[in-house]
């Protein structure tokens, strides 16, 4: 698969889980994952988990302006830059967002998300 | 030294750089490095000199809002991502960007940068 096309399908997969079944990134992460969440630092799939679903807000929806990609020089590993908007539910305004992810290939043939790093832009 | 501060002293040294003598950054790339700048793919250090000098504004001044970074899992490798505004000269209104940067450790006790991905923001 194309690494562009891979990019995409990942975010648009994770974002979609995101807003609809937020406990459902726990099978994105792994014991070794970080989340850096707004400068907060968070290891390892169940606390990330606990992280996200635990934000100040229920309902939410990611739409995505921009995807990049590159390989990380990692056994296979991708990097994933995505900036988009977050929309939350009651506020007039969606917020900016930007995000990367560091994607490793798992032996099942999929990938899980080892570093994570999100960061709104108050814009 | 501690990785944070690492990677604050890595991205002001860039910044500088970039704002002064952007042909300076030159040494930070290797053949290897990739950029990804607005979405487009630049491979090497040449190329990516030469992208980043003809640019259509010579003058500019970064100022850095977030600085992020979390080890890559590689070689010792370390992913840092910014946050911050692009003052461009003769423009009212500074753009934020957001960027990240995967840095490797050289032989030499330094880093260079394997992976580069810029996107503006338009805010």
């Amino acid at each position: 698969m194309d690494p562009d096309a891979l990019a995409k399908a990942f975010v648009e997969h994770y974002y979609s889980t995101f807003d609809t079944n937020r406990t459902g990134l726990a099978g994105l992460y792994q014991d070794g994952s970080m989340l850096t969440f707004e400068g907060q630092k968070i290891q390892g799939a169940q606390n990330i988990v606990a992280k996200l679903t635990s934000l100040p807000f229920q309902q939410c929806q990611h739409s995505i302006t921009t995807v990049d990609c590159q390989p990380s020089g990692v056994n296979g590993g991708m990097l994933v830059f995505v900036s988009g908007n977050l929309q939350l539910a009651g506020e007039q305004h969606a917020l900016k967002f930007s995000q990367m992810f560091h994607l490793i290939p798992t032996p099942q043939g999929s990938y899980y998300v080892l570093n994570d790093i999100f960061r709104l832009n108050y814009a």
